[in-house]
């Protein structure tokens, strides 16, 4: 009988999130106030976020600690179990351990709830009264919905209307947890009303969501506005996944060669992989590599821009891999990978060349996807998927190159509320979806008068 | 920070099944050859399973050795932690601790892997190709389906055709798992084109389906049968779940007052319930309690009786509690409840006077299952609710008898492929079930000349 699964106790928990600004060799450019072209400052914010939250999203600290009331909801499914994937191993027969992290054991079956969690904390401790945010195919909406009812929030989800039409399941955990969610564009806002008086049967889009969130955030008494990935404070949240990870492989003395993730806005790969960053700029020897889809390859084939987070232009202006903000990404299934740009700390790592990006189309992970779901048992996330795509391909050099390699990644969540995206597969429905060059040169037209970073 | 979860090291999983018909104080009544009357013998069931099956159906030893392939297959979720649930002792307020098994952390999201791995295993030794089966809501379709590709054996599924059209996704699952998904009734089988001969529109149930499973099975060269639930072997199976809760509560020095369990075919319940029915059977205190919906109430309203299976009276006669091979149920959410019967352990059981049981209707369940999905997190599937409404139930009466207890039961799945029906209970769409005391008459009449037990 082989150990497949290394666990850790609840009091083995790690007690603080790691902050990789307190340890990059090279400085982060600045977010930028698109008005005055000046960085922002924590007054700026202060109408979308609460002053607690706004601290963390600048601070330079190594350790943060992890409030007791977060750390108790954390152990409703953390620490996560991390896996041996013996039996995909024998399937590739090539000479690799790959050893992953599941965070499909979540009630909401993603990593989201590991930034939900004390996004909802620290907005009550703050005096928030409720949440309003946005979600693409609905991981972060679900999550968000389910921390904010823990923690006795009231909470308002705007969803791209064509993913709250198509993925009726995410709505109905929303509301299960006791949020309201709302196809969005809607009429509750100004950004909503503007895309319905010239597109009145507009599918949605995460930018659009994202301004409408913004926009009753800002203009509701007592409410403020939660992002789900790309921000600073929400990879740190993440990283208790990579730091847990370390400790368990710590356990059974194994360190990985290469370390992997899937990136969509960056929180899910970061979140297993800063911490061994942090290891790689101290010297030690590890690669790391995000898998993001070729229909939205913003770290494969974007450049390095400051560029707004969402299409109305609330956001500052963030320094990283972009498509442009008005870059509307392929109809693929990993909704959760369909954002125009990349977590500015995610792209500077890039930059600096401490991380590697590689873009897969959709039928080659779930190619992946079915074959593990196969082999291990668990369906994966179609986000997830990506990564598996990025497993295989990594196994297969290692084979070429006839070297033996430890392969540690981020399971991300499971694909459960997904299943009709393996039914379109399985049924030879998919599509593959490149993205031209015209049309990655057309959509960067939108920020070629941003200031250069 | 307060210990939430009580875990056990892949190298702790119990080793071997509890067989409780070893420890039985009165013998169990024989299931009968309905033709002949008498004793069914090993024979009469060799055209539906392998004989390997079938010795252990029969078995009367105390322990039996869990096979090494089929413990490394439980490893990929087992041992299931076993939780506190602090936050629905602290919305309920009533002198009671709360543990329960998460079954749901399996690849299927259920108890069902627990059998079907097991059956699979022992398919692929005896030398079955493929294995046919039924299934009503999915759950039992699906897990099995995952663990015949894990053995690489084919398998086909016939789903009642009501559910295979409303709850697609559990369909999805079982292809994914490469498996076939047929709804029932089907033309493929004699039984099936009975049904549509008469009925053209016909919306399947579980008789009907495992009328058609049977019947392929043993018309199909190389192809063998199993059932999800009610036999003796498959209880045997799930008592891996109780086995591992004893090794646990050990752990943390509390023995259970009350273990619950919901009951449909009694597979989940039994898990749990059987090694402690061993205890009390050897003069240990602790109350065991069966929960089932009200719309289908064969323990708390049906005979003690000999009666089919199933619908085309394929099955041998089994002595248990049943509301008459054809009586249809309601149309619940709770698909895995809606079976005549009830498994003849739990049966004989009942009447021995060591388990109760009580009947719940589903809106009452629904509301127990949002109030635990808004504290606890994990949303449970319709079936599991019956339980939950089962707690609330036993924690209000230890307020009202001023008693403090410890709760233990098997929170056998999640309700993420059933969000359909949170969302009829949230919306109001929902009705409560009740069964008539004429229908129970009227449902009885079909069992009327059988053998008394």
């Amino acid at each position: 009988m082989e150990q497949v699964k290394v666990l850790l106790e609840d009091h083995e928990i790690p007690k603080q999130w790691y902050n990789i600004v307190a340890d990059l060799p090279t400085p982060m450019k600045p977010p930028l106030h698109p008005g005055t072209g000046q960085q922002v400052t924590p007054d700026d914010l202060a109408a979308i976020f609460p002053m607690n939250i706004i601290e963390q999203e600048a601070s330079a600290r190594r350790w943060i600690d992890i409030p007791d009331e977060v750390l108790q909801k954390y152990l409703l499914w953390r620490p996560s179990p991390l896996y041996r994937a013996y039996n995909f191993e024998k399937l590739l027969n090539c000479p690799v351990k790959i050893y992953y992290k599941n965070e499909g054991v979540s009630p909401a079956g993603s990593h989201k709830p590991n930034a939900a969690i004390p996004m909802a904390y620290y907005n009550k401790v703050a005096g928030t009264k409720r949440i309003v945010t946005e979600t693409g195919a609905g991981q972060w909406g679900s999550a968000l919905s389910m921390a904010t009812q823990m923690f006795g929030l009231g909470c308002r989800v705007y969803m791209v209307k064509i993913s709250y039409e198509q993925k009726p399941y995410r709505r109905m955990m929303m509301n299960t947890w006791g949020a309201e969610c709302i196809p969005s564009p809607s009429n509750l806002t100004q950004a909503g009303r503007n895309v319905l008086a010239e597109h009145p049967d507009s599918p949605g889009s995460l930018g659009i969501a994202i301004s409408e969130a913004i926009e009753e955030a800002v203009t509701t008494k007592g409410s403020r506005y939660a992002l789900g990935s790309v921000l600073n404070h929400v990879l740190l949240y993440q990283t208790i996944i990579g730091l847990e990870a370390q400790k368990q492989m710590k356990k059974i003395g194994v360190y990985p060669d290469v370390v992997m993730g899937c990136c969509g806005g960056g929180s899910n790969f970061a979140g297993i992989a800063l911490p061994y960053v942090c290891d790689k700029i101290h010297g030690k020897k590890v690669k790391l590599v995000g898998a993001e889809p070729s229909s939205c390859p913003s770290l494969t084939k974007g450049p390095f821009a400051y560029d707004f987070g969402d299409l109305a232009k609330t956001t500052p202006l963030l320094p990283m891999y972009t498509l442009g903000h008005d870059y509307i990404p392929a109809p693929i299934h990993a909704g959760g990978l369909r954002y125009h740009g990349m977590a500015p700390i995610v792209s500077h790592l890039v930059r600096e060349k401490f991380i590697e990006a590689r873009a897969y189309d959709q039928l080659k992970t779930f190619d992946a996807g079915v074959k593990w779901a196969r082999t291990e048992g668990f369906i994966p996330a179609p986000e997830t998927n990506h990564v598996l795509a990025a497993v295989v391909d990594e196994a297969m050099r290692a084979r070429e190159e006839g070297k033996e390699k430890v392969i540690l990644f981020n399971w991300s969540g499971h694909g459960l509320v997904d299943l009709s995206a393996y039914d379109a597969y399985l049924s030879g429905k998919l599509q593959a979806y490149e993205l031209p060059d015209e049309e990655i040169a057309r959509a960067l037209r939108s920020i070629k008068d941003f200031p250069k970073p």
